[in-house]
């Protein structure tokens, strides 16, 4: 399981430059930033309507996890576009890790709250 | 870097029952489902924000990194609370994986498309 | 101007029960809350990224005001379906404007700041 | 209420050079685009998580009103900042009404459909 973050962005990667008409990533690419960003707010207000609907029922369950994946995925072509590894992500959550609590909200998002 | 994930989402775990006033995890449970949801679509928009900033600038990808960083947090959080381990998550887009191109694109969001 | 909400909201009720295949109102009704609501979040994404892109050319304008116009049409498409007059927003929205500047933002979503 | 939006984009126009400290159509321009578009993103979360709270309720109809009137408001904000006059996207709903059904769906987004 470690290793699907790693195989996910090198594929990803791999298929930025293939054919827009076969690859999914590769068509996204093909129509830009914006839309890449458009599908990364579509998923999370598709996880946020999963997540809504009631937990209690496998199904239900079943369809946060999907929705949960498409996000990440989006994630995951989104810092590809950008450059960005998404190592340097896990390492910034790595490194929050060591604070706590409150003081760790602080540290994430001080000027939101 | 493998555990990151791991180690983060148990964290997560043991803070939920923390006392709120101390701890962000059991603050954001404290208040509810909706206000985690509240927060990853919030933090959905800080991502796009920060990306459609010019990526050409250290700053703007360094700010990308910590919003991506924050959405994942809380991302994590919800499926703490909805009892949904994350490796069912990355489990799902492995499961994807083997498909390809187009294709996965079908697979993953039939009824959007 | 002024009866522009006003025929459009009676549009979108007399269209609510309208055959879905000539219908987009029927067939956002038909596919359920959870498609409406989904719109609503997708819409509003596009009302942000409009707005990032350089808002000093007309053409970005006119982008942001056609977006504005999806948002709004399918908040009050949202409106009906949830049976509430949309001039109960307004009334909310002038009742506030009694109040005014900080104290009318507490007023607003006091649990939120 | 014709007058209302009117009346709100006048005063929010009024208020746009206010004192940031009794302000809040001041304070969010003085933290700039960002911050606006960044409310526009949140109110409309707030709007989606209130649609899915059980609407056979009174007390979730008037959470939605409210969340609604949070939601519009801040779009005449950012239409304000963005120096577009609301009559503008009224005028474009009008001009979209003319047309209906699915043909109306293809003239709002072509591209996402």
């Amino acid at each position: 399981m470690t290793d699907t973050l790693r195989n996910l962005a090198s594929t990803i990667k791999a298929r930025r430059s293939a054919n827009p008409e076969t690859s999914y990533v590769a068509q996204l690419n093909h129509r830009g930033l914006d839309k890449i960003l458009s599908k990364v707010g579509e998923e999370a207000t598709e996880v946020i309507l999963a997540a809504k609907g009631s937990l209690d029922s496998p199904d239900q369950k079943a369809a946060l996890v999907g929705e949960m994946a498409d996000l990440w995925f989006h994630c995951l072509v989104l810092l590809e576009r950008a450059e960005i590894d998404y190592n340097d992500v896990l390492q910034e959550l790595e490194r929050r890790e060591g604070t706590s609590g409150i003081e760790e909200k602080r540290a994430r998002a001080p000027e939101n709250h």
